[in-house]
């Protein structure tokens, strides 16, 4: 969706070392926004992000229009069910159906042989992942670690409309899935003492306003209640008008 | 579905004429299936199709098991709205999603240039126009007429689960689109006056239960009330225990 940062050019160096040609595609999405104002907020300036993606050797930009993707107002949807009932899904109607949607026409525009998504938005990964599966899609999903600021706040287009002060709040959002996961790796089971882990330190900070905040399964990304194979703790708070979202994956338990 | 007859024999015999590769798949789909007893009464004889194929010069058959098809239960839907209010749509819920959404894995698969669906199954080819738009897949659409019997009668594998006397009245359901054709043909613009000329004529069969019969703008499907551009009319109707559906397009009024 173009504003492009650090961690899309994470995406980018990882496609350029693996592949021969790397496309890039922006395009700010307007069905998969559910809220008005958010799509507003992304005024991308397409020169900038061009000339950010030539200094990373990529090979083509696809920067289409609202009009050119979407001619006549969209009728087909591609949806996966089970992704509306947690997490972003959840709090977001509709934003996912319109992330699949618009990722199977891309997928169909550009036939890459590998396509490349952040672990940052990680509830859209899985559901990427499970649409490619299901509609036996002939891409590669390809998953690329988060990038962080150093105080570990993970990079986002949204980090700049923080004020400064909100900006030296955000970083505990990260903190606090830390401190969730420290407690996966000494031995908790239980996601309720988990998330009251977690949720204890963000309480120090008041001005984020938690959406939610869970231990969900790595692959399918639905709530755990005991905590046996691969977690992802999954959290979205506001901070003043924006919202932030990040996550830790634990797969190493008991090893 | 399998139970290849000359109306599929069309569809192979154009494919070999216009590409290097023909591909037919044979496959029972059990998610477009809204009735058990419909899908179960689907017992296909693979090697009778295979040879079918054979001797019309395909070069693959593509014959998944329900399990190939679907190793998990789909969570993955293609839906195409505003197909589900009427005609097929409306009698058999959910049977066009899962139309689109096996439609959308089997091109995944075979990746083909073409793909030739018939006219008898008018709304299906339809929606997966539509699908194909909006999602911008890389295949053309071809539409090959519907092939019938000396007396009218569309081919359908369902066909042959009639009863002699089922048989004798089949015929009368093409007979009714053909009166309200005419009644088009010969400039009526009503299409309550088109729809009561066609309906005239199944009375006269009460052995033919009618589903629907709606004249229908020929690129959405939607009915029409004034008729003014090309138009379809299509019909479903029960026969003892078979459904049978046809349809007759009027693309040239006025000329």
């Amino acid at each position: 969706m173009g504003d492009l940062h650090a961690g899309h050019a994470a995406l980018m160096e990882r496609a350029r070392a693996e592949c021969d040609t790397v496309v890039v595609s922006i395009f700010v999405n307007p069905i998969q926004f559910d809220r008005r104002d958010d799509y507003e907020a992304y005024a991308i300036d397409l020169e900038k992000d061009v000339d950010f993606c030539a200094t990373l050797g990529v090979d083509f930009v696809f920067a289409p229009s609202a009009q050119e993707m979407y001619p006549e107002p969209p009728s087909t949807f591609v949806e996966v069910a089970g992704f509306s009932a947690h997490l972003c899904g959840k709090f977001r109607p509709g934003h996912f159906r319109g992330v699949t949607t618009v990722v199977a026409k891309l997928f169909n525009i550009i036939a890459p042989d590998k396509a490349y998504f952040g672990e940052k938005d990680a509830q859209q990964l899985a559901v990427v992942e499970r649409m490619v599966a299901d509609l036996n899609m002939p891409v590669e999903i390809i998953a690329v670690p988060t990038v962080r600021e150093p105080d570990g706040l993970a990079l986002s287009s949204r980090n700049k409309r923080l004020t400064p002060q909100e900006r030296a709040i955000a970083p505990a959002l990260y903190g606090a899935l830390e401190i969730g996961a420290d407690c996966i790796r000494q031995g908790c089971t239980s996601a309720t003492q988990v998330r009251r882990a977690a949720l204890a330190h963000l309480r120090r900070h008041p001005e984020l306003r938690v959406e939610y905040l869970e231990v969900v399964d790595a692959s399918s990304m639905t709530p755990v209640e005991t905590i046996g194979g691969p977690v992802c703790i999954a959290t979205a708070a506001w901070l003043g008008a924006v919202r932030l979202i990040d996550n830790v994956l634990i797969d190493n338990i008991g090893t």
